[in-house]
């Protein structure tokens, strides 16, 4: 089955905003074997809606349209669909008064614009929509099409497919039996790690491969769809095996978790700690870690140190080092590490200085330089020197937290 | 005049990728006058691409193709383009010879492949690429509707538009001077916004006004393009001056900075500097204020104090308090703030502790509950309690930094 999708809404169509639910509904599509072979954006006018609508359903078996179900007057996607489809739409008491009751449990009267999403196409089944106002439908064609409407909000649109689209849509469908791995990997650039599996991936149409990169992070997809678990299974499983065998050291989550989610399982296994010191990222490598629900399990906190006086006063680095050799160098590292460790009664810590930019920096210690320290237990205390691209202070800052996170993955395992 | 861009590849369907390249031209062809009616994302088949053209050409008087230019057989934005317009496409021995010299200067001899990109639609005119393989099209036709090929990279593509696309289609369009004014807000709702200024910008077709609203934070941006400067400016300063009497009080910067670049610059103002001490936060706020180049000037640091025994450790918090009225509480929020306000040697400091979710929380302090102090001069000292919705933990601590700068912020001024 292929499928085309469009987003409803004149601010849809503007400079900031970028349609991200057609990419959770692509994903969620794919894993069932739909396709998607069109997008399409269109803003709040009927005309230009209508001619969009007739457009996809020429070109394709399942058409989404995401927004236009809310109260007001710019809200057409309800008219526009009934018009394409040949359909009227029609008044439903049972959703209005869903609606009188949903407002009235907030202490809320209905306003009567309300009454607009009480309108369903005719022939259309009603979808409920626990999170907002606007329930969605599903219209099956007499040609065999589908046309559903959804809610544009994303907190609205995805329970919805979850719950109510995506398993209708699902007992139409032919099995497919799907089978996945993902690799996260840190430590190497993204094209370095295409030069070395692209020659392996390459070899196989079914897996898919895809490759995702982000600062200092990079997702290597499987997925393969099959008609027996089996085939699917083992496919991935052949595949899999090669990449590992290729990059395993790089390595660090088979299972989609992010890095510091690897790196404080790999602490709670070990019944220990890590507590940090942070001079350029100012708390980022903290609110990395304290992101992760649970994270209290390992992580106890630390110190931002962002000037000079902040690591001398909380941290007791050495002034004649701070002065000697400059507040991003090895020994400065070291000893941040070294006091975040003892202060917070931490098994580890790491400490992160260094020059995020534009200004800043030396000769020998230009823009993007950073030193990372780690401190564990039996006096383990070392530093490395990372050299990141210059130009983005918050890459720099990003890639900063990625390296000292692999440190300590490293030191851990 | 009114555009619809179609961004053309099958790797522009996948859940992982979106089309950034809308973006930026939307936004200058915004400021030509020109408004952007529909956006279509189609993949690497001609039938389909060719429908996509002839669909957009129905609805618009300038359509905008990227990607599809390369050499590869999946590359047919030109035949596409030259099928839905009735043109042939020409081999063209000028753009053969530059693209063997491009590729000589390499060191390297063009692949026969590449002769591909050689082709132009009939009558088009050609618009170099010099960062690339890819040379661009400009195509009048008999219908007055403009046709733009532009390459997919946007590292290609925005130089391309830049120096050759705009120019050209600026010199077709009436002058039009531009005026624009942008309030930033955190403190309120967007639909307590949207209530309070809907029936005033409603009133004005021109300037456009636009609602942008992330965690805690929204932007309203005014624009008005007339033929004179005095008129736009005129228009903006009216709007403006009647949007700022009603929401005054929220708008925390004019000239697009973020809040905690608002913040910082009131300290600077002041000569004072503020800390932090971090709990459900886990050092975001400190990630914040050092996110801003030029930070040090008033942002010392802080500490992060992610379980108990670091609010008792490193901040010295009473352990009575602690047990009594547990961590998340108005008296531990003090005790943190002034702790950390004293210890760091600042100004200013500001603490954070509550119910990030997904579990803990109590019946009287639910998951979602914050309460953030404040310590300033002269014995400055204060905590409010804020309560956010629950259930997303990244959003629940979003909101509480946006929050804690805020608080800081309205202290200052």
């Amino acid at each position: 089955m292929n499928a085309a999708i469009i987003a409803v809404g004149s601010e849809m169509l503007t400079h900031t905003r970028v349609d991200t639910n057609s990419l959770f509904l692509t994903e969620r599509l794919n894993l069932l074997g739909v396709e998607v072979v069109q997008k399409v954006v269109v803003g709040d006018q009927r005309e230009k809606l209508e001619a969009a609508i007739r457009y996809c359903l020429e070109h394709s078996e399942l058409l989404i349209l995401t927004g236009g179900l809310g109260p007001t007057e710019d809200d057409l996607t309800r008219e526009a669909v009934g018009t394409a489809t040949g359909r009227e739409v029609l008044f439903d008491q049972g959703i209005c008064d869903a609606l009188i009751a949903r407002f009235a449990s907030f202490g809320r009267k209905m306003a009567e614009i309300n009454k607009r999403q009480a309108y369903v196409i005719d022939g259309a089944e009603v979808m409920p929509n626990p999170n907002g106002t606007a329930p969605g439908q599903w219209l099956s064609l007499a040609s065999k099409q589908i046309v559903v409407l959804l809610p544009g909000p994303p907190g609205e649109m995805k329970p919805m497919a979850e719950k109510e689209f995506l398993p209708r849509l699902q007992k139409m469908l032919p099995p497919l039996a799907l089978s996945t791995a993902t690799f996260h990997l840190t430590g190497m650039g993204e094209s370095d790690v295409d030069a070395l599996v692209a020659p392996i991936y390459k070899q196989y149409a079914n897996p898919v491969t895809t490759i995702l990169a982000k600062a200092g992070d990079i997702t290597l997809h499987l997925r393969s769809q099959t008609k027996s678990q089996e085939e699917s299974d083992a496919l991935v499983a052949e595949l899999g095996s090669k990449i590992e065998a290729v990059l395993g050291q790089w390595i660090y989550s088979r299972d989609g978790s992010p890095l510091e989610t690897a790196v404080l399982r790999l602490l709670v296994e070990r019944g220990q700690t890590v507590a940090v010191a942070e001079s350029l990222t100012g708390g980022m490598l903290g609110a990395r870690l304290s992101g992760v629900a649970g994270a209290s399990k390992a992580f106890v906190g630390g110190f931002i140190t962002y000037n000079n006086g902040q690591k001398q006063g909380l941290l007791g680095v050495d002034p004649w080092v701070l002065a000697e050799q400059t507040e991003v160098s090895e020994p400065v590292a070291q000893q941040m590490a070294a006091a975040a460790r003892e202060k917070s009664n931490a098994h580890w810590a790491l400490s992160l200085t260094g020059y995020a930019g534009p200004d800043g920096g030396t000769e020998e210690n230009p823009v993007g330089t950073v030193y990372i320290g780690i401190a564990g237990p039996d006096g383990y205390l070392k530093a490395q020197r990372f050299r990141y691209p210059a130009g983005d202070r918050d890459r720099v800052r990003q890639f900063a937290v990625q390296s000292a996170l692999n440190m300590l993955r490293l030191a851990l395992s």
